[in-house]
């Protein structure tokens, strides 16, 4: 493979430059014409359809219906619930003509969907009858960012989908934001191998509306942190910004309780950051949109044979999973080989002449490189375990590596050392104000990730201020 | 069913209402707060992933890829290809604003993603090794129509597939152009159940930016025509603009040959004109997202045993079909009836207490009202064959209406007594030349739906001027 087709740089030099080069040269995504706004190229869409189908199941399984509501959101609605417009004015891209014609009022393109959504609940529920509405949508939202943006990660436009649902209690509704928690927890954790932390937001990083929002954290191989999806209590805010009520079974008339929750085209490029390596992407089998490639090792003699082996091994495991045969003229295998790693897929068939002859194939695996011999009347269970084996073994070394990199400062000064230098994530305890978690923002430059569930490991004081702590409290330098 | 839950106009006397109401009174779609969008609810948007999972299966069985392609487009973009530009602009609605900044230079929402998508494809395009690039593209569009708006018909955001595809050859192309027609022709005719004429626009109607446009035709119930789905060859006009070169095998750069085409939401409202009656909806089986509902009939006695007789039913079905038991409480059976057949489930099962007994079940067909005593020892079999049954008596029936409300007219004045009183579709020999198209538009309010491929029964003369006839075309009022 020429210099220029595969990654130049290693991950530990430099891991943004790395991360560029393997989305790009990897084909998952391209730069547009259009600043911040990025290509999602056939191969980095087929990854995200991997995780669309897996929780968009996941959705349905759980009772909610996909719908979809316009792309335009009116300026007064955003208007009507102050910490909301508050947080996404800033950012919003607007629609001032339609032809030639100035609009009467401006459009916000949807930064998410809250305002537009509510005022048809507001129309739609009734009666307790109406309830729980539980919806889902899939659609692109925009967000003028004035950070730099970084494909997958942080881009002016992505896509993504936003649950919003309606309940006629509060617990219910709380309920509901645990139940799509765990949801984006299975699509990190058993789809994705990605270990996840979940736990809670804190007011200073809530989402902008939510009474609370829960998030899933997970620490990318250069330990900073990502949230990989949030799951939000909105409670009254909305429903009696918009007049969402609903008669109870007891003639009352009340506000709906109500939650909302997004996953995006971000878990893309966390999946690159968590497992790939300087050769490249590396997929776990579940998300990979092809799970094997063949590629032929051709000598002057035996090319028939081997051709005609290789159909034979992608009918055999075709009948269970996508597999690819590489029979490209043309190109060395060796070419083939660099250009299916850096493409990350999970396993490598290899079939010469003499395998032919001795009835068998050579595996290599992209995790760990493993070379296995295997004969071919048992080729079908062994690649089933092989592929098994390489999402649980992604899976229990990420998490070896988010439990290595989580430390447990004594003092100020530890903690201050870990995020100064990105050394990973700091549990501390914490007195549960803002005003300390600011000092470590603004000192490190790290915020926090959330009040983890798993509360284990209080002390006595607050890190930061020494008065008594409340509440455990993980931070890190985040994306 | 309280009368303003029902459709309270018959087709024939209002089809426009009638259109309105089953959309809106069958939970498809609502009017929104943005004038001229709509909201697609949970069940019309069912029926979207239907067609949609449908179409993508076959768009990808036929060897393309998705992916996403930004929704802006920079205004100097469209500029580069003339007809486009003209065609667009009028339409486009523009943004000008991120957050409180002025953009520098304004960014179209796409009404159509030819130019941004083709602007990378000059920089992926090389060799002829790259080619045929097939790409498709799920996406939401915006065209700031100036006439009414329709749910479903014509709103000024909708959803659809792009599909976009660049060749060495200009056969390559057209192959391609065909082959996606034709599977619009299949989404159409084996899932939606509508006949369709396949054929070619005239010049006046073919797409801007287009050498050719080829169409698949359908015929509503109220006689007007709709245009399903549509195929471009655009030529080599957008990779002149555009600059996509590649050098081909013996060496030479060549410009590619490319197509596009394109299916929308526009189909579910489609669905809705060609099958439903008074009562409501009429899905075909195929593209229903419930394909049987159960509705217990309760009395006094024997409720635990119907219940029962009820899930065992469901479960029965359920293995095989999307099967919806109806056991809500403090609605009558009646009621029950009304509401699904108002949203066009196709086949309903009744179950009483003496069905229990008799170990049978009551069948009731949606499309023709059959009532079917079904064994329980048989149901499964007898399920599948109506359901059958029921998809090919929906195609046959629209069949012979299309072929009923075909006309040959003999001369124009016919023509014109035919298309100005909306009697159907004309079938008629013609000049090709675009004036006696645009006669026939300005005096009838029709236009040409296509020259079908289907070329027989062409006369000698041009039914408008009398001149040389060189096609046969079709004509209708159209949406």
């Amino acid at each position: 493979m020429a210099e220029d087709l595969g990654v130049t740089i290693s991950r530990d030099e430099d891991f943004s430059e790395w991360y560029n080069q393997i989305v790009v040269k990897a084909g998952l995504a391209d730069y547009s014409p259009i600043k911040g706004c990025m290509v999602i190229k056939p191969y980095g869409y087929a990854i995200w359809e991997s995780i669309k189908d897996f929780l968009d199941k996941r959705i349905k399984d759980t009772g909610h219906e996909n719908a979809y509501f316009p792309l335009f959101i009116p300026e007064e609605f955003f208007e009507m619930e102050k910490e909301h417009v508050e947080g996404f004015t800033p950012e919003v891209a607007w629609v001032t003509h339609g032809g030639d014609t100035p609009l009467e009022r401006k459009l916000a393109i949807r930064p998410t969907s809250e305002t537009i959504m509510y005022s048809m609940y507001a129309k739609w529920i009734r009666s307790w009858r109406d309830l729980p509405l539980l919806i889902n949508q899939w659609a692109n939202v925009v967000r003028w960012e004035t950070k730099m943006t970084k494909l997958f990660i942080r881009t002016r436009e992505f896509l993504w989908q936003e649950g919003h649902t309606a309940h006629a209690t509060k617990e219910e509704a709380e309920e509901e934001v645990k139940k799509m928690l765990d949801v984006y927890r299975e699509v990190m954790e058993d789809l994705l191998a990605i270990p996840t932390i979940p736990g809670y937001k804190t007011e200073n990083e809530k989402f902008a509306g939510a009474v609370y929002t829960m998030t899933v954290e997970s620490l990318m191989a250069d330990k900073k942190a990502m949230q990989a999806g949030t799951s939000h209590l909105l409670g009254q805010h909305f429903s009696k910004a918009f007049d969402i009520m609903f008669e109870d079974k007891d003639k009352e008339k009340k506000y709906v309780w109500q939650t909302s929750w997004g996953m995006t085209t971000r878990t893309v490029g966390t999946l690159v950051m968590v497992h790939s390596d300087n050769k490249g992407l590396i997929l776990p089998p579940r998300a990979a949109p092809i799970k094997i490639v063949i590629v032929p090792i051709i000598f002057k003699d035996g090319k028939e044979e081997v051709i005609g082996r290789c159909n034979e091994v992608q009918e055999l495991l075709g009948r269970k999973y996508k597999a690819k045969l590489d029979d490209r003229e043309g190109y060395t295998a060796g070419f083939k080989f660099n250009e299916w790693e850096l493409k990350g897929i999970p396993i490598r068939i290899e079939i010469g002449p003499r395998d032919v002859k001795e009835n068998k194939v050579v595996i290599v695996r992209r995790d760990n490189s493993e070379k296995i011999f295997v004969p071919m009347n048992n080729l079908l269970q062994e690649v089933d375990k092989i592929l098994e084996d390489i999402q649980n073994s992604l899976f229990s070394n990420a998490k070896k590596f988010l439990e290595k990199n989580t430390f447990l400062p004594k003092d100020y000064n530890e903690l201050s050392d870990i995020l100064n230098n990105q050394k990973g994530m700091a549990k501390i305890s914490w007195c549960e104000r803002g005003c300390c978690e600011e000092k470590i923002k603004d000192e490190t430059g790290a915020t926090s990730c959330c009040i983890p569930l798993d509360q284990n490991g209080l002390e006595k004081k607050c890190i930061v201020c020494g008065q008594e702590a409340k509440k455990v409290i993980l931070f890190a330098k985040h994306y």
